[in-house]
Formats: structure tokens, sequence, C-alpha cells
């Protein structure tokens, strides 16, 4: 059985010593209240809930939900947990106090959310959309949507799903087929079957808000003939709309989750925003929802660490190469004394940490997107955060399955087995590399829209405040990793010149090395922070020396054992942009893909 | 559904084109009859009862094993096949035709597990320790055991089993407690509680063979106390012995096994060996259960990438950046199209591929140290089996893994989903990075046991051989890649002298750096095939320009986008020798490995 211990320590250190986030949020109106005593109690409480009401139900929740009649049955103890984590105002947290939210900083909630992900990652699927259909509402939802919704949204009281997926449809939202017929009244009736839809049907709420893609009428074809529309499994007028769960998926993991296949037959629902912009309103929803994605890889990867540790201290196994004279007499050594598993514990947690915070400063970076007085800040922070999310999303996911996996592999054959726990952290996250746009798409959209598009503006801008801290003084002990860092901002701006050059003529490139070039600007925006964390580490030391000293060991050990992915990735791009050209390369992503081999 | 068809083609090339493997052979006395046609007919043989027989039952054998009264039902099918099995001869294929198995090279057995091991993995299980025991037995066992034991062994009759491990002894065989008292006539009593002991129950066999550690009375502590014994489920006078199962596990993969828990109440059991050497005597075993384990990775990598690419090829999804013109009018292409997509493909091939050309090689190599007539040439190939059996568990089994996830990620969401059976793939796999020995043990084995031990002997006449690949004349069109390969292995020669030099103050710099240096070696043996593989395939394309074309463009694949690890690899190595001596460094391994961020 696996335990969980909210990483407090390490949040506060991220908010606080590294961040300034009280001062930071100070200066934005809605937060001018907001002090650190605040936040401390907010992350306590968010820490004790996850700890001692979600926690316990993880292990138990993977056996899955029960569909029967139509009906869903979440696992024991799901709708209960809902009833307190509603009661105790964590829906809202940071929806505006004017429509019963908290109205605290989004930062706050990225926090919540990791650890609520730590705890039960399939029971946080069902409030996951709340923050994502709350900026899409409120941006794009008629008056009379707003009034008749949104306060139940921001509650919790009733909980809503995305419907996009149909069976032949997936990345491409321009092949859906789901319609809607003006009903004369305002209203449309939708038609068609969604499949993929978390928590579509379930026993927690009275109510659902399904956000639905569909085409109306005449509607282009491709993605600009897609409009969004909120179909409530119940209707204003107290009947069931037509809107009905006809079976649930069998998955490798995140079985607490309930994945819908839902059948749409004329269901009753109401525009939001234009007529085919429905991708437009959809993606206010996207963006958040990939940054909760993120908060699900550092979460579930800070689960598995926490326990591979424990384990690791107490399995005693073999003689250390370097044992202390205090352990001479003994047979042998518990295995965090081995090279070989402190490898793997301490990747695990060179990216969590890392992760936390460059998740942390995305979700001040938010923050800062909605609420900063100077309008050309906020567009900059916009900019930022753009180029950010799907770094957050791809990189944290790919490292959170990764990380699991190292962690089973710490507890050896016992990892294995189901009993131990372990291996449900490996199966859970594997769909996060998926959902909400697969890993690759997010590739291709921050080479190809985020930063190619813009001649690569957006990522010199961001690469500038990296070097401005790489070269900033005193360079404290991290001198020459800091130096390393440079040349590699200075290559990937090499490479984005010659990619520039290159993409004209060969469009496919781009294409090709867009994951190196994610995990490149990715491993910057790592060590940027990492730097960034050494240097205060070493200022706090005398204050905890154990606490702060493992942090600047955690920052060399990114810098000696980590970062040199970037050499690979380096190598990759610059030998597929020095083959370019060549005729055999193009041919060799395409022409035998065939089934020649089997003869 | 998944389905599977045995890749005859590539495994042909591989032994003909490639190794010239009958040619070889030929010069083995044993094998002077063996030709073309022979080996061929095995090969299809051997793919057919793989298609037809085992890969029918594999999604179903997923859902587990049954244990009732002491008794473990396995999956339905499972014991009809293995009468199949047994009938057709297939189980002493390897084995001495005086023993009673059919005398091929052990090369083609290794062809053959591959297949079984795509077709099913957890049903392979039950006869996989058959050549590691015959071996053990032929070098260990008295002329009394072998009589009594080995045509049964040998024919499949009989199954054989391991007793290894114990609750509290995993990696560390030294902690072993279980007892083996002399009963006076030669036989001994053997009581203590095993693990892990895959097919330690079945009921597939009327007997099961249970080679077993124990420690004798007055043995002394640790692995030098050590004896192996074999305890048969039923003894000669037809009673049943007192070693039962007392479980079996719940796994997250490869449920078809069954893994018992076995208690040995004063079990009846012989000796094997002498006494207190029997580590000695289980490493003849392991050292085939290794190649086994490589082939369990080849195997199911294969069976992931095929259907991957079936997939790839029929989902229709988004526009291809560069669709020909014959695709101009179409809504969508079929994702195969797509350079992200046909990343996670070729990275898949170009591993598959090159695995099992190291893979038959390595089979290839073990038939010359069994049979070469010139004893010094016996005693180089035995170096160059044991310089390469780590690399082939620990690269081909984690490959596996990462391979059969991104064929997930190719079926996207659909991947996660039970039903579509390739998530199975991921979960089975995953076991074989821990057994037999874990993937970062076999990274010790090479690189302290097989490569510093000998002051870097072995591996510097392995280097040599890649090295004459790379200079020999003509290049073929790979000239560059040839040159980017020298200039690795004469890295690699510079990191062993330096890690010489620095071990002996440094003991731990070694083991911190040992899953560097085995990817390192190992992507020298990858890279030294495909360049022999590419050359070839130049020669003969005009044969089958699709096939040969496809080898060749494979074989760029992997020196742009997969060997350019090596600069990563060589990074980390670099970047932990230049600091070995500090003593941050050595404090970011140990001292911050405590709980002190949950605060």
């Amino acid at each position: 059985m696996l335990s969980y211990t909210p990483p407090l320590k390490d949040i506060q250190f991220v908010l606080f010593d590294l961040l300034q986030a009280p001062a930071v949020l100070n200066a934005y109106a809605p937060f001018a209240e907001v002090d650190r005593d605040l936040m401390q109690q907010v992350v306590e409480q968010a820490g004790r809930f996850a700890q001692e009401v979600l926690f316990p139900l993880n292990a138990a929740g993977d056996a899955g939900c029960r569909f029967e009649n139509g009906a869903v049955h979440t696992p024991a103890g799901f709708a209960d947990a809902y009833r307190q984590y509603r009661e105790a105002g964590w829906p809202g947290l940071t929806c505006a106090p004017e429509d019963g939210g908290q109205g605290l900083p989004h930062v706050l909630n990225g926090v919540l959310l990791e650890m609520l992900n730590s705890a039960n990652m399939g029971w946080t699927m069902y409030p996951g959309l709340l923050h994502g259909a709350y900026a899409c509402l409120v941006q794009h939802g008629s008056a009379e949507l707003k009034a008749r919704y949104l306060p139940q949204i921001v509650s919790g009281e009733w909980a809503v799903t995305m419907g996009m997926t149909e069976p032949h449809a997936g990345s491409d939202l321009g092949l859906l087929r789901a319609t809607a017929t003006p009903a004369g009244d305002g209203s449309f009736r939708i038609t068609g079957t969604k499949i993929f839809m978390s928590g579509g049907e379930q026993d927690m709420t009275d109510n659902l808000i399904h956000l639905v893609l569909a085409r109306l009428p005449g509607a282009p074809a491709g993605t600009r003939g897609l409009s969004l529309f909120l179909a409530p499994k119940v209707l204003p007028d107290g009947a069931r709309n037509a809107a009905h769960c006809i079976g649930i998926e069998h998955k490798m993991g995140l079985r607490g989750s309930a994945t819908c296949a839902m059948q749409f037959d004329g269901a009753t629902g109401w525009l939001i925003g234009e007529p085919n912009h429905g991708l437009n309103a959809m993606f206010a929803m996207m963006n958040t929802a990939r940054l909760f994605v993120g908060s699900q890889g550092i979460g579930v990867a800070e689960l598995a660490y926490q326990n591979a540790l424990a384990y690791a201290r107490e399995r005693v196994q073999m003689k250390a190469v370097d044992r202390p004279a205090s352990r001479q007499q003994e047979t042998a050594d518990p295995i965090v004394m081995h090279p070989a598993v402190q490898r793997l514990l301490m990747t695990q947690r060179a990216y969590i940490e890392g992760g936390r915070m460059l998740a942390c400063w995305t979700g001040l970076t938010l923050d800062g997107a909605r609420h900063h007085p100077d309008a050309d800040m906020r567009h900059l922070m916009h900019e930022q955060l753009a180029l950010i999310t799907p770094i957050v999303k791809a990189m944290l996911t790919e490292q959170a399955f990764r990380g699991a996996s190292q962690a089973l592999q710490v507890f050896g054959g016992h990892g294995f087995i189901s009993e131990t726990g372990i291996e449900q952290t490996v199966r859970d996250i594997r769909v996060a590399m998926i959902y909400e746009g697969t890993n690759e798409i997010q590739a291709i959209d921050l080479l190809l829209r985020k930063i190619l598009a813009d001649g690569g503006e957006r990522l010199q801008r961001f690469l500038a405040q990296v070097e401005q801290t790489a070269t900033a003084e005193p360079a404290g002990s991290l001198a020459s990793e800091a130096g390393t860092l440079l040349e590699t901002t200075r290559s990937i701006r090499a490479v984005v010149q010659a990619l520039l050059e290159a993409s004209v003529n060969q469009p496919q490139t781009p294409y090709r090395i867009a994951d190196e070039m994610l995990r490149l600007v990715g491993h910057c925006a790592l060590a940027w922070l990492w730097l960034r964390a050494a240097r205060i580490a070493e200022q706090m030391q005398e204050q905890d020396p154990v606490f702060y000293g493992g942090k600047r060991d955690t920052a060399r050990y990114y810098f000696t054992y980590v970062f040199p992915e970037v050499q690979q990735l380096l190598g990759v791009v610059n030998a597929c942009l020095r083959d370019g050209n060549s005729a055999a390369l193009h041919a060799d992503l395409s022409c035998d893909l065939t089934m020649s081999r089997a003869g």
C-alpha cells in the first residue's frame, strides 16, 4: 500500500523563496490582500484534504466504475469525498467572488490540483474541467447562460464535461459529425455519438453540464464549421435531456474516472459564443485543461517518488560501495545507499521539483496575464503562457510516466505486484501523454504556432530572461552550469534561425524535430529555474541546512545528470537540419513503413 | 484486438544476408549439416506455431491464472497449446541429440523464442527456463540426476522452475535463508519460503522440476553459503513432495504466467554441483535466462510495432504536411503520413530490427562458444558473450517498454482502452526490466565485472571489431555515419581509461554511470550492425527494392535520430568524471534523500 504526504515544505519554497508570490500578486488589484499566511493556510488545508479524504480512496478506486442501466456508479467513497470538497469551497477557488468563487490566484489552484492528483488522479478528473469551463463561459457565454449555469458550476453543485471526440475523430476535430439544429426557441437539438467523455455520467452531482462540439446546418467542413453548445443532463424544467451514457471504457488505468460513450439524440443545448466559432470558445477551456494535465504529471510523479524513496530507505539489499564506518558490521545496506538507486530517485526528484517550479511560475504568469494593471504586460504574459503551456503539458506528463516507471523499478519485483500499489501510478498517468492534445501535438503547437509563426520572437523573449539569470552576478557555485545553459540557449537561437530559413523549402522539417525542440526549450526553462533555486538555496542554507543543502544538490544533480539530454536533442536536430535536403532521409520516414518485412 | 504476423523476411535477412549463419555454423561439427533450407523451414514452422496456436490465447490470458486449493489453473487453452508445443518437438530444439534434443543451433532457438514471446509472452514463461536448466544440469548435475531428469526436461514432459527470491531477498541472494539438511540417503530436506517462482505450480505438465537455492547446515553467510538443489513436485516413487504453492500474485501484466509463492516444508531434493557452490551452478542458468529475457524484449516490441503500424496506415486524421498530388482532394490522411507518427514508428523499428540483429549475432556467438573447433576461439567467444549478454538483457527490455508505450501513443486515446489490446504489451513487458537481474544490475555487471575487471580488454576487442567495420572500404552511402561511430568508440576508450584511473580513489564513480556505459556500448553494437546491414542492403537493393531500400533507410534513421543519444550519454559520463572528486556531487546522491521536503 502506498502513502502520501503533501510536499508542503517544497511548495512553500517555490511560492515564497523562489517566486516571492505574495509580493508579485499584491501588485494585481484582486490579490492586493493575499499574503503569505493566507496562501500557506490554503496550501495546508488543501494538502490535508488530499491526504485525509482523497488518498484513502485511491487504491480501491482502481477497481473502476460500474455501468448499469445507463447509470454510472463511481467507486465507493467518491461521491462523499466530492460532497466534502464542495462544502469546503474548493471548487471555485479561483473564480471571481461575484460568481460565487473565492477569488484566489491561479497559482494556488495549481498547487491544489497537484496535491489532489497525487492523492487520487481518478477522482480529480470529475471536478477537473471546472476552471476551463468557467473561463469559457465567462468569455463566450450569453448573459442568460451565465446566470443560469455559472453559480452551480462555481459552487461545484453541477459538474462539467467536455464532448469532443467521436469514434472516427480524435486529434482531428475537423472530422466531427455531430449536428445541432435550431429548435426555433433559441435552443438547438444536438445529435451524435461522443466518446471518451470523462465523467459524462456519474453519481456525484445532480446535474451535469456537457459542453459539446457540433455542426449547425450548412456549416462549412472542417474545424471552421464547429460550434460549441451547452447541453445539461437535466433541463431547466427538470426534464431529463436526451443525452445518455451508453457505456464506459475498460482502461489501462485511471479507472476511478468514468470514461463515457454518450449518445445525443436531439438533446437540447444552447450555443456558446458565435456560430462556427466553437473551436475558439473551446480553446479558452483547452489551455486551462492543459495546465491541469501538467499538474497531473507532477502530482502522480510526486506520489510515485515519495513511495519509492520510502521503500529505498527501508529495503535492505547488498552492501553499499561506500558504506559509512557505522555500518561496517551490517550484512547489507538500505538500497537508498546504492548509486544506481540514488540515480533513479534523484532523476525523479530533479524533474518533480523542477516541474513544480515551472508549473507555479506558469500559474503566476496566468494570474499576471489576467490581472496585471499594465495591458502591455498582460499581453506579454499571455504570450509567455502560450509558449510555456505545451511544455508544461507534454514534458511533465512524459516525465511522470518515466518517473513512475523509475519508482516501480526501485521496488524491483515487488513493484510489478498490484498489491504494492506503485504500478497503478504507471498505468494511471499514461493517458496524460495523450489527452487534451497528444504530446506530439503539443510539440507541433509549440514549434509551428508558438515559435516559428512569429519569427521566433516569443521564444527570443523567453530565452533573454533565461540568459539574464545565467549571466547575473554573483553566479554562486553553479557558475559553470550557468555557462552551459548559455551555450544551449545560443544553440537554440541558431537552430530556430536555421528552421525559419529551412521551413520554406522543407515544410516537413520542423514537424520531424518538434519533439526535440519542445524538450530543448523545456530544459532551458527547467535549468533556468534550477539555477535560480540553487542561488536562493545557497543564500538561505544556514536557516535549514538539510532542506536548502538538498535543494542546491538537486540543482547540481539536474545539471550533471539530466540537462546533458540537450546534447542528444541538439544532435538530432542538427543531423536532421543537415540532411534536410536529402531525398534518402525524406524516404526514411515514409516509403518503408510498409508491411514488407513480414514476407 | 491485435494481430501478429511472424517477421519471417526480416529474420531471413538477419540469418542469411547479414550473418551468413549456415556458413558460420557449418564450421562447427554438430552443425555441419545445417543449411539454409533447414533453418528456413524451422523458422517458418516456429512462426506458424506462434501465430496460429499461441497468439489467439494472448489477449484472453491477460485475465490471469486462478489459484484454488493449492492448484493453479492456467488460462483456457494454455495446457493444450503446451501439449502441441511438446508434440511438435519444440522444447529440446537446441539440446543434444543424445539427450533427446534436436541438436540445432542456439541462434535458431533465439528466433523461436522471439516469435513465441511476440505471440504470447505469458505462455512462453512456462517453457522459458528449459534451456537454462538443461545447461545447468549438463554442466553440474550428477550422472544419476541427469539420467533421472534430463530426458523429461528435454522432451518438455516436465517443466522447470527456479526458486531463488525470498520475501526479504531479491537482488541480494546472499540474504537467502532457505535451508537444506542432509537426509542421510544422499537426499536433502529443503525448508523455506520462495516467492516470484514463475510457473511454480501449473496444470500443463504432470511434474515440475524446481531448482532451489538453499543453505546447508553450517554454510557460511552470504552467497558463498548457497547450494543448488533439484526438488521435483512429484518424487520418483510417485509421492507428492512437500513443496506447495501457497498463492499467486496479482500483477501489472504478464498475467498468463503464474507467479507463485511456494512453501518448502522439508521437501526432498538433491544437490546440483558442489556444496556452497550453488551460485556457480545457478549462473549457468542465468546467462541463458538473460538472453531469453532479451528475446522477450524484441518479441513484445515487434508485436506492439506491427499493430501500431497497421493502425497508423488505417487511421485517417488531419492532412499531412506534404501530401501527394493523388490525395489533394481528401479530407484527411492516414496518420502514418504525419512525421510525428513516423518518428514514433521508425524509432521502434530501428531498435527492433537492430535488436534482432544483435540477438541473432549473440546466438551465433553462443553456438561458437560451445562448438568452435579452436579452443582459443571458443574462449574469445565466451568473453564476447559475457560482454554482450547484459546489453542484450537490459537494452532490449528497456526499449521494449519504451517501444510498447510509443506504439500505444500511435493509437492515441484508443491505445489506453483495454479492448484495443496494445496496453497489454506495455504492462506485460515492464517486468522484463526487473527479473533475471534488474537492468541496473546488468549495467553494473557490464561495467564493473566485464569491462573494468580485465582492464578494458574484452571491450577493446569488441570495439576493434566495430572499428574494423567502420573503416572498411567501400564505405557505401553511410560514410559519414561510419565516421561518427569511430569518434564514439574513441570516446568510449578514453572514458574507460579515465574510469580505470578514477575508480581507485572514487570507487562509487563507475556505479553512478553504469547505466550510461551500458547504453553507450549497446549503441556501438547496434550502430555496428546497422552499418553492416546498410552495406548489404545497398548491394542487394535491386533484388527487392522495397525491402532492401527500407532496410537502408532504417539504418539512416537509426544514425540520424537514435544514435545521437551517445552525445547525451557521453555528456553525463564526462560531467560525472569531471566532478568525481567534488564533495558536493557526492552529497547530491545521498544526503538529501530524506523526507525533508514534506515539512
